[in-house]
């Protein structure tokens, strides 16, 4: 059902410290980065073999981060699950009554498609579905 | 510096409850299980791709992730990165200035030789480095 990991979303209060962290103790450099005016984040993808660690700071109130990082505090969000037909996981978890936030998948960054399932019915886990375009 | 992510830590309050989900729902069975009573906990592993879900249900009160499971609730723990040289990085983590849990590696799980970075160093995420024996 789930062909790999995509990535590791990871909640940041602020991205540039981060990249200083990444670059001057771990000696990494992003291979991506994106600002997302219409879901007030700003984001950088550091890739780790075939994963990659995606750090998201919430630059808006109004992203939904926003409040997760007051509540929780700077940490793991979600982890995100590359599927091959990402309507059929959907329609399967769906029937077997699993509780999902995006009963249609949405488009996402990287021009992929993407849906949540609800942490309720990941034991508390946050994941996230995701299929190449 | 990290070669791939090795597994993600993830506590759970009824490892039997997550296992009945991955094998009716998510159709996965655990590649390995263990019990460690030195440590208090019960664990299944699930490998998807190249990085593994290992779910940890703490069985002793004494087991520290009883502490966490208590105040945060299931949810995701850690990430393990795999090194090639753990003291090595942990030497050069420390003259960089980074908090470390465990200055000097200790046996872990699967024969591996792991130590745990600070959160408080790596904004917000406990990191287990891993070395294989």
């Amino acid at each position: 059902m789930f062909r790999k990991i995509d990535h590791i979303g990871i909640v940041t209060r602020d991205l540039e410290a981060l990249k200083t962290l990444y670059r001057d103790v771990l000696e990494m450099e992003p291979a991506h980065e994106e600002v997302n005016e219409e879901l007030g984040i700003k984001a950088a993808l550091y890739p780790i073999g075939e994963v990659a660690l995606e750090y998201i700071e919430p630059i808006s109130d109004k992203a939904p981060l926003k409040n997760f990082l007051e509540t929780r505090g700077e940490g793991i969000h979600h982890i995100c699950f590359l599927v091959d037909d990402i309507e059929g996981t959907l329609k399967k978890l769906l029937d077997r009554g699993m509780r999902l936030i995006d009963k249609k998948p949405r488009m996402g960054a990287n021009n992929k498609r993407i849906a949540f399932l609800h942490p309720k019915s990941m034991h508390g886990v946050l994941v996230e579905l995701a299929q190449e375009a």
